[in-house]
C-alpha cells in the first residue's frame, strides 16, 4: 500500500498544521491508544511478533486512522473508554494490511517493487499480520457492540476484495474508473470510513451523523489516494521522498493512466499495451507517458477529482454541530490535497 | 499445515466408518453449509477469489471441522439455523489458514517444501486468505452472539501465535514438549476446540457441557496432530500417501524428534545439530534418526501420547447425555488414532 504522507512532514511554517493540531487536541487519548497497542502487540509465546511489528507500529505510523476514530467519538460527545480500543483496533488492521502487502513474489521482486519485507521473510509477514488481525478482532469484541463488529467485518471484506481486485486488474488496460475506485476503497477508503463510523456508533450518535462521519472518511480516503497516485506522475522526488514514475514502472493502473488510455488513439493504445500490459519499457517511456497524459489533460482531470473528493469530505461534516474537532477534520481534508493545489 | 487424513480414505470394510456415519447423520445440515460456503465465497468484484478457493473448498476438504460444530449444536439440542453459519465460518477460517500456510519463501521452496501455491502466487494466497477471514468474520457477526465472537477471536489469536511460534521454533533444538503442544494447539487444536465450543454456546448448553465440548475438540485436535507427526516417521508411504521423513527433511521439531533430542547423549546431539539445526543432511541420515528414536523408544512414547489425548477426548464427552451423535464423536476420537493402534 503506497500512501501519501501528508501529515505535516513538509510543513515548515511556525503555525502548526491541522495534523499537529489534531495530535495536540487528542494527545491524552492517543497516549492511551499507544499504551494499549504496545500491550496487545506482545505475545507470551512468540517473541518474534513484537520484533516484526515494532518497526511498523513504533516508527512508521502517523496514526491518522486511530485519530479519526478518537475525533469522531469526541465530536459526538462520547465520554466512555471504548474509543481507545477501537482506535487501536483500526491501527492493528492497518498494520496487518501493510504486512500482508509486503508479501512479494519472485517476479514482483524482479520488477523492482519496494521490498519492505527485506528484513523479514514472507512467511513472517503473513503470520504476524494474521496475529494482528486476530488481536484487533479481540479488541473490538471487548467493546461488546455488535454494530461495531458488523462495520469492521464489512470493512475487512472490502479491503481484502479491493486488494484481490488490484491484483487481477493490474496490467489490464480494460480497467475502468469504477474498478479503480473499488480498488481505492479497498486499499484506503474502507478503513478510513469505518474508523470514522465506529466513533459515531459507540457515541450513540444519531443515524444521520453516523452516516456523515462515514461519508467523510470514505471521501477523505479516496482523495488521499488519488493525490498519491497523481503525485506519482507530478510531484518532485526531492520534496516528497517518492520517485516519480514508480506506478508506471510497476505497471499500476491508476487514475491518470486510466483516463489517458480511455482518451488515446490506436497508436497510443499500442504504447500502453507495450509498456503496461507487456511491461516492455524503454528509456524515455515514462516521459512519453507523462506527455500523453498532459496532451489529454488527464493529470489536471485527476487533480480535479482529488479536490472534488476533498470537498465532499468537508461537506459531509457540515451537518455535525460546529466544534474545534469538527473544523479540524475539515482542515485535514484540505491538508490532504494541499500538495496539489 | 500438514494433516492426517483419517476420514475414511483407508477404510475398505463394508461397515461404514465413524466418519461416514457422521456424514450420513449430518447430511442435510452439511448440504446447507456447502450451499452457504459457495454463496459467500463469491465476490462481485473479484472473480479470482472463487477461482483460488474452489480447489480448496470444493475438492480437498473432508469438512471435519464444520461437522464438529453441527454435531456439538445438535447434541445440545439446538434447533435454530445459526449452526450452519458457524460451521461455514469454521471452514472458512480453516481454508484461510491453509492458503496462508501455502505462502513460501524462496528458501522454503528450495528445501523442497510442498508448494501447494504452485498454481497461484504468494500474493493471491495471502489476499484471498484475508478475504475468507473477512467473510468468516461477517458470518459469525450475523449470529449476533458476542460469546461466539469472543471464542473465535481467541481461537484466531492462538492459531496465528502458534504459527509464528512454529516459525521461530523451527530448527531450534531447545524446543520443548510444551512449545510443541502450543504449536499443535495453534495449527490444529484451537480451531477444533472452538468449532465444538461454539456449537454448545449457540445451543445455550450449560457451562459444564460447553467446557466438555471444548475439551473434546482440544484433545481430539492434539491427538490428530501427534498421529500425523508420528506417521511421518512410521507409516508406510504406500498406504497413507505421505512420504516418510518429510518432517525430518524440512527440519521440523515434532514430538518424536523432541523426545529423542532430550534423551540423547553428546554425540547424538551433534547429529541433531548437523541435520536439524544446520540442515546438512546426507543419505542415511533419516534412517539413523529413526534408529535413534527407536533406541530411546520415543516413537512408542509419542504413540502413547496420541492414544492418551484420544482417550481424554472421549472422556470429556462422558458427561453429556448419551446419544447417537455423542457416541459417534467418541468413535471419531478412536478413529483418529486407528492408524497407530
Amino acid at each position: 500500500m503506497v500512501e501519501a504522507k501528508p501529515e505535516g512532514t513538509n510543513r515548515m511554517s511556525d503555525t502548526k498544521g491541522p495534523f499537529e493540531r489534531l495530535q495536540a487536541l487528542l494527545a491524552t487519548d492517543m497516549q492511551a491508544v499507544n499504551t494499549l497497542i504496545r500491550a496487545r502487540m506482545a505475545s507470551e509465546h512468540a517473541p518474534r511478533i513484537p520484533e516484526v511489528t515494532a518497526h511498523l507500529v513504533e516508527a512508521g505510523g502517523k496514526r491518522l486512522r486511530p485519530m479519526l476514530t478518537l475525533a469522531a467519538a469526541r465530536i459526538c460527545g462520547y465520554e466512555g473508554a471504548d474509543h481507545i480500543k477501537l482506535a487501536a483496533t483500526v491501527e492493528f488492521i492497518h498494520t496487518a494490511t501493510l504486512l500482508h502487502d509486503d508479501v512479494v513474489d519472485e517476479s514482483g521482486q524482479r520488477r523492482g517493487r519496494p521490498t519492505a519485507n527485506l528484513l523479514w521473510d514472507n512467511k513472517s509477514s503473513v503470520l504476524v499480520g494474521d496475529y494482528l488481525f486476530a488481536r484487533s478482532f479481540q479488541l473490538m469484541v471487548e467493546t461488546g457492540t455488535l454494530r461495531v463488529l458488523d462495520i469492521l467485518a464489512n470493512a475487512s471484506a472490502v479491503i481484502a476484495e479491493g486488494e484481490v481486485l488490484q491484483l487481477t486488474a493490474a496490467q489490464d488496460l480494460a480497467t475502468t474508473e469504477a474498478v479503480y475506485l473499488q480498488v481505492v476503497r479497498g486499499k484506503t477508503a474502507a478503513l478510513f470510513a469505518a474508523a470514522c463510523e465506529v466513533g459515531g456508533v459507540i457515541a450513540k450518535a444519531d443515524e444521520a451523523d453516523v452516516n456523515a462521519l462515514r461519508a467523510y472518511g470514505d471521501a477523505l480516503g479516496i482523495s488521499f489516494q488519488i493525490v498519491d497516485d497523481l503525485l506519482d506522475y507530478g510531484g518532485t522526488a526531492a520534496s516528497f521522498g517518492k520517485n516519480i514514475g514508480d506506478d508506471f514502472r510497476e505497471r499500476k493502473l491508476t487514475m491518470p493512466i486510466i483516463l489517458a488510455i480511455a482518451a488515446g488513439d490506436d497508436s497510443e493504445r499500442e504504447f500502453w499495451k507495450r509498456t503496461i500490459e507487456k511491461g516492455e519499457q524503454q528509456p524515455g517511456d515514462l516521459e512519453h507517458a507523462i506527455a500523453l497524459m498532459n496532451s489529454h489533460n488527464t493529470l489536471e482531470a485527476t487533480r480535479q477529482k482529488a479536490l472534488d473528493w476533498s470537498r465532499r469530505a468537508k461537506d459531509a461534516l457540515e451537518r455535525l454541530p460546529q466544534s474545534e474537532l469538527r473544523d479540524l477534520l475539515q482542515d485535514i481534508a484540505d491538508f490532504v490535497v494541499s500538495r496539489i493545489v
